[in-house]
């Protein structure tokens, strides 16, 4: 059942039903989503993408986000692009029970499509971007963590379901047209761990968000599926469940009582955030550091006692570049320490190969503690003459104790959208992202982003 | 070493060094696919999917099969809406070491491509196909059957792989170029056994296409994936092995060495190959029956003993139509019996519900015998005066061992294709397609289709 009930919640959700706080958290989402796909947007992941495939494009309905509204594509190039910009700094939002990245599947299919067909408002927007996240976090949460520990890349693998949703919304498709929609985006399963640190890592949140497009438009036509797409014996949760137990019955009766987009947080640095705690540590001593008048060629070496999975998944010790430099904890750290800042600049290529870089990142020393937190760690700085320095970090900035404030978001939009679009033309997309709730039609905002 | 050595062998595969009887099946496989897409192309399947994504269709470079020319896409839509037409009807061809319908997804890409790009010769695509299909077929034997019992659609899921490399082969790649197409397309894992009996299964084939084609043009431009896409520890054959051991190292050493497109057999019935060695009885009981001058009333009951497959996969007791025909061992017995033949037209929602086609499929009794092998059944028909008319089928027709000539090639393409284009356009698109081996140019050819 859980298709249909999935499909019937979607489609009988209500803007005006929303609680405030769910509004607030789907605008916050739209809001970061739409600076970091600025952010991305002239990253070479996106160019190499554009260049294959602007050839293909069909009417240029839809916007490609960053480009001064000068560039558009039809609405599954849009959505394709779009995606992979918000996710190739690795600045988005996440899902913390599920590391699930979530609006950028669900968006880029949304706004591409909502400006391709035009005329939607903003409260329609957010009402169908929430379903489509609720969509795939309850369906994460159902084949968590088996599926992402065998190996598929969890925020597109939910993705293009979760696209489904909120398009297949936006289009009022039936209660039944809905639960094919979801079916024909739940045999489209993109997204494999092994791709990380490399552009194909970006590529999975655009190809979910253009399957969950292409499934909403082919079911809006009858085309069918199952509906029992994911929770037959050989649908999508068995077989991606990666030897667990699929428990969707659980997750999906807990739609609209449980939110999960209120869980969505905010990354304040373009990485993958299980090395937040130790970056947020290493620039809360920097400023001790700078307070205290000491000198960083003094330090001697730093230990890290962190979560296993920050060594798991970002324990480079000589990344190349400021893509391996995401996957690297002692890049992050290093520049926290040097900088007592971890934003895009500080991931850019020529910082990672910086020598006084290099040398503080090499007396970076992590060890793994099964007993902390996923946000939890402890840092110690030796002197050269004895001395130490310790911090200790309970819930890393971004989480969901210490949540980015809404000056914070702003901040990072405008630092990362700056970076292309110039300062004065990212505070004027900022403070029209933080509108986007209001407009009576979300296109004419599109274009102006 | 998996994927980069399969890159190496198919970058260097040369027309001159296939073996004769290599080329002849990858013409016969070409030849059968072409027959089926346009068989397929005005499918309602078809239909609905076009009118989908018609909106979006970029410059139209590449010919829809089965429309006289007249109809035309862009080369991504094309891969997707050719490989749909050419599955739609159940009757393509089989690896059957795999159940992979390995053309498919490769031809797919490949003829839209080839079309869109120009100047391929028949030796080219011919080449280009056979790296395909032996990439597909080759990383579908690694992980078989685990893959395919926990659900997969293995043709689409080992598909954009097989597309990725024939395209890629047109665009002579570099190796590592190659390798970096290879990683792209195996993180678009498409296709769940849960959709057998709706549209969506032959969108599979059409999705693994575009997929594979789409690697491929974003590897072009220099596009990062992984090296070790297919084999590293969360790359694509544990993640999708269905708990078993995949055999990649094994399977990829055989490539040049044991040629998988020799092992591929066509269909002579369009339906699920396990049900195939019934019908064929069936039809031999007909002309028995018919020899002897006995009558259909005369019919008590039919017992037939078949593998246990036949029972998992084509047990559909009372189809509604024709799709839920393919479905169901009864219906498929049933017109064997009553005439003597199963083509595309014996698969209408017409003859599936005619009351004298389900007087005699509702005497059919089917039981499952282990011991049996796949393409082997026992027939029994016991008359209302107690005789009766026994026939073993040891390999159906359409098997390796009793393959389909040449000219039940031709007899087949011929009948489907007239359905759509009628006789005499038929046959000249018929010879038009055995000759494409020949052509200098294969987007001519294609235009003629």
């Amino acid at each position: 059942m859980a298709t249909k009930s999935l499909a019937s919640w979607a489609v009988n959700l209500q803007p005006s039903s929303l609680p405030t706080s769910v509004k607030q958290a789907a605008l916050r989402s739209l809001y970061n989503y739409i600076g970091c796909a600025i952010g991305g947007s002239d990253h070479p992941t996106v160019t190499k993408a554009y260049n294959a495939l602007s050839p293909f494009f069909g009417k240029e309905t839809s916007s490609l986000l960053g480009h001064k509204g000068s560039k558009k594509a039809d609405a599954q190039h849009a959505a394709l692009l779009n995606g992979i910009a918000s996710h190739v700094h690795d600045y988005d939002d996440t899902h913390l029970a599920t590391i699930i990245h979530p609006t950028g599947p669900v968006a880029s299919a949304l706004l591409a499509y909502g400006e391709y067909k035009g005329g939607f408002s903003g409260e329609d927007i957010l009402c169908a971007l929430t379903a489509g996240i609720e969509a795939s976090c309850k369906i994460g949460l159902a084949v968590w963590p088996e599926h992402y520990d065998i190996g598929w890349h969890i925020t597109s693998s939910t993705g293009s379901v979760g696209a489904a949703v909120a398009v297949g919304k936006l289009m009022h498709l039936s209660e039944e047209q809905m639960a094919q929609a979801i079916g024909v985006a739940a045999v489209q399963v993109v997204g494999l761990r092994e791709m990380f640190g490399s552009d194909t890592k970006s590529f999975h949140p655009g190809r979910a968000a253009q399957s969950g497009l292409l499934a909403a438009l082919l079911a809006e036509q009858g085309y069918t599926s199952s509906e029992k797409a994911l929770e037959a014996k050989r649908g999508w949760a068995n077989v991606v469940a990666g030897g667990g137990t699929p428990k969707l019955d659980q997750f999906v009766g807990e739609l609209g009582k449980k939110w999960e987009i209120e869980a969505n947080a905010f990354k304040p640095f373009p990485c993958g955030i299980v090395c937040h705690p130790a970056i947020d540590g290493c620039i809360q001593l920097h400023q001790e550091i700078q307070r205290k008048g000491l000198k960083f060629d003094d330090i001697k070496d730093v230990q890290a006692v962190v979560h296993p999975l920050v060594i798991e998944l970002t324990s480079k010790r000589t990344p190349k570049d400021g893509l391996e430099g995401k996957f690297s904890v002692f890049h992050g750290g290093a520049v926290g320490l040097l900088y007592g800042k971890a934003g895009p600049a500080q991931y850019g290529d020529t910082v990672v190969t910086d020598s006084s870089v290099i040398a503080v990142r090499d007396k970076i020393d992590a060890q793994p503690d099964k007993n902390l937190k996923a946000d939890e760690t402890y840092l110690t700085i030796n002197f050269e003459d004895g001395s130490k320095l310790e911090k200790r970090i309970d819930h890393a900035v971004g989480s969901l104790e210490v949540p980015m404030t809404d000056e914070q978001l702003t901040a990072k939009f405008v630092d990362q959208a700056g970076l292309v679009l110039g300062e004065a033309d990212a505070k004027s997309a900022s403070d029209a992202a933080w509108r986007v709730g209001e407009s009576k039609n979300v296109a004419e905002v599109m274009r102006t982003l």
